[in-house]
């Protein structure tokens, strides 16, 4: 006998979960449409060269890429994200209109180390604009996070900041070229390890105790984002960190229009890991953070991974954000809030089958989400089964009750009965169930 | 550089071709809904012994089954189906209330041959109901098809057919037991092959001529299924032909019943190939068929695959159905009737950013799907893009304009311009796209 199991990092959703999975779905595609974006997919089986190309992910995700061969002897990979897929179409269509604004919501997977939170299948939620270099492509990702947490009842902040900007200040306090990129990953980390955290790593990684006093130096500035930048901007000479100003300068009067200004912050410290971010970078986090303190949703701007991916001389700007849908799932769920119906009314028949399946039918062409008993279980059976299944109207259709033409309604949240004639069943639960 | 390309049997879907995809899914999910069917899914990658598992899709499905093996050298493979899935899931959770009716919409991998319409990534669309032995369920799977095709704008018929009567009338003709799986396979293809062909067939698998007649004279009847049904039962002896004659009676008072008996034929020569089902087989067909003569949805009745792939001595009767969007996709597509609308409203803004900016949240918290122009381009070259993006209104702000406190609505598809007052833009436009 086949023993019965999941592989680790994969999950089932039973209704249950998943109803609340879809609910948020549904959600973030709403507002996807409400800001102009539209619908476009990848396969998630992709030559394993694409994945793997030195544009694409890096090293680390490549170790985590599963490979696989095909019956022609092709090396396949299954996608890891939906960035380097949404490169390769865009190489593909040279015929495709810019801004390119797509929404794409899929699956991905990674053979990595599993935690809370993190699996080895997962559903990304990704909205990106490419074409367009100005700011306000970026802030519009930042509204439509807000959107998103806000339709699903989510108190978020975004932390913002400018990857140019931390090259910068990096140049600026003399971190020789070569370690710039490796600095740049223990910043990142400050939010969480502290100055202490970091000061450790940079000494790791050869960064003598004056230079890192030095870096810390540019870190000591809080408050408004205006009064840090007002502060940072004399002490930066370079070009790139200049840049990195302006752009943040732009983006934040981007945001006052866009009005979300009171939950956007600057962290001028987060870079996000990953190299492919050129200027914009950010991250939402739950305000009252409970069981769940990984963000959750992170994105910014590449400029330059499409171009080189394609290795052409047409520039591709580009700014994206991504939606964790198994995080935003967990926080979801953690706080019990929302249970979505389904279904609406459930029929019981009680020697009554014809009829019932009838009235189902006219229910059914009403829009009415109607299930009817297939088992012919007792009465108390099944409204155990409709009390379960959270379904909130039963219609329980009896020969005496038909003699009269009515059936009873039940209302299965205090069990509160009614008789209701069979010409009016229709109007009553559109009443009920508001529809 | 890395070359750019598809792999064979997959594909991109770019808007044009996503949101119709969109269009169909959303159709079935409302229909599931309106049904009594909850989601529950299951992941993409599945351990590999369970779908070799010898109670699962068997040897043919096997050789085109993409195998994989993680970094803890677990063997792993994509799944080609979404039941084996279920089962696994069903023996997992033996605490899930029966019925089990649940929909899953999920990516599938077959690595076989490609032709129209057969990808080797693909998206099924999948209604199951477990724990039922009733016709009902069956007939309640049928009437969700004809509902879904008419939701779309399909005439179909349904064919449909048991399992048991086929074999009965093999047992009938004097059919070897280990000759009857084998003799279905062919008798499947006669609606396709006709009777030539399938005698054909038959005389290379060792059935004599005389068999092959006696065989034949049991497929002579044709018409409404109650003279089929008449004609065969005095002909058929053996307990499963009877049983299957006396299941088709019963599916069809339901169908009555469920008002769609004038699309749906008994074909009594169907067995959809797989050995797994055990009662109803039944396949959907467009009445005109133009381009795409390949079914549409296809399911049927299998009471032992789940009981067995278990081992346990608890039946699982379940019957399921099975829609292919691709085929439905391609099906629709070259009907060209449907064009669904993702955004509402493109605003351009002419040096007025700021206040368009603040028009366009106003539009999308009121739930109007709404793009700004990024680029600060022409307005010619804007009403292009506007055009080519299927958006049907534009909103035009200029300066002059707004110091009247109006703006320019245009219409795309006449070009017929009309100055909106600031205050009645939410109501104009909602009265334009009724939402």
């Amino acid at each position: 006998m086949v023993e019965l199991f999941l592989l680790k990092g994969t999950k089932d959703h039973l209704p249950d979960e998943q109803i609340l999975r879809e609910y948020i779905i549904d959600i973030a595609k709403k507002v996807f449409h409400l800001f102009g974006f539209q619908p476009a997919t990848t396969p998630i089986l992709e030559p394993f060269d694409i994945l793997a190309s030195k544009y694409s992910g890096g090293e680390e995700i490549l170790k985590e890429t599963y490979k696989l061969t095909d019956q022609g002897n092709r090396e396949l990979g299954l996608r890891y994200d939906l960035s380097v897929p949404l490169s390769r179409l865009i190489g593909m269509n040279p015929q495709l209109k810019r801004p390119f604004k797509r929404y794409e919501i899929g699956h991905c997977f990674r053979d990595g180390p599993i935690k809370k939170g993190r699996y080895r299948e997962f559903v990304q939620m990704d909205a990106d604009i490419v074409g367009v270099s100005s700011m306000l492509a970026d802030a519009e990702c930042l509204a439509l996070a807000h959107r998103i947490f806000a339709e699903l009842g989510l108190e978020v902040f975004l932390e913002v900041n400018n990857r140019k900007l931390l090259t910068g200040i990096l140049i600026q306090a003399g971190v020789p070229e070569e370690l710039i990129k490796t600095t740049i990953l223990s910043i990142d980390k400050m939010k969480k390890i502290g100055i202490p955290g970091v000061r450790e790593e940079l000494k790791l990684k050869g960064i003598s105790f004056e230079l890192a006093e030095k870096i810390f130096s540019y870190f000591e500035y809080d408050g408004p984002y205006l009064e840090i930048l007002d502060q940072l901007e004399p002490r930066i000479q370079n070009e790139i960190g200049k840049k990195g100003v302006q752009e943040l300068r732009e983006l934040f009067q981007y945001i006052q229009i866009f009005k979300i200004e009171k939950d956007v912050k600057l962290l001028y410290s987060l870079a996000r890991g990953l190299e492919i971010y050129t200027g914009t970078v950010f991250e939402a986090f739950l305000k009252e953070s409970a069981v769940i303190d990984s963000s959750l949703c992170g994105g910014g701007r590449y400029d330059k991974i499409i171009g080189n991916f394609l290795e052409s001389d047409v520039e591709f700007p580009a700014v994206g954000i991504s939606f964790g849908l198994d995080t935003i799932y967990d926080t979801l769920s953690n706080q019990k809030i929302i249970s979505p119906i389904i279904t609406d009314v459930y029929l019981i028949p009680i020697r009554t089958l014809e009829k019932t399946v009838e009235i189902a039918c006219v229910l059914r062409k009403n829009n009415i989400n109607s299930e009817i008993d297939l088992l012919n279980r007792s009465l108390s059976k099944n409204l155990e089964y409709a009390d379960k299944n959270n379904i909130p109207y039963v219609l329980i259709i009896g020969k005496k009750d038909l003699k009269k033409e009515v059936v009873t309604l039940r209302k299965m949240k205090d069990g509160e009965e009614e008789k209701v004639p069979l010409a009016l069943i229709i109007e009553r639960i559109s009443q009920l169930t508001k529809k």
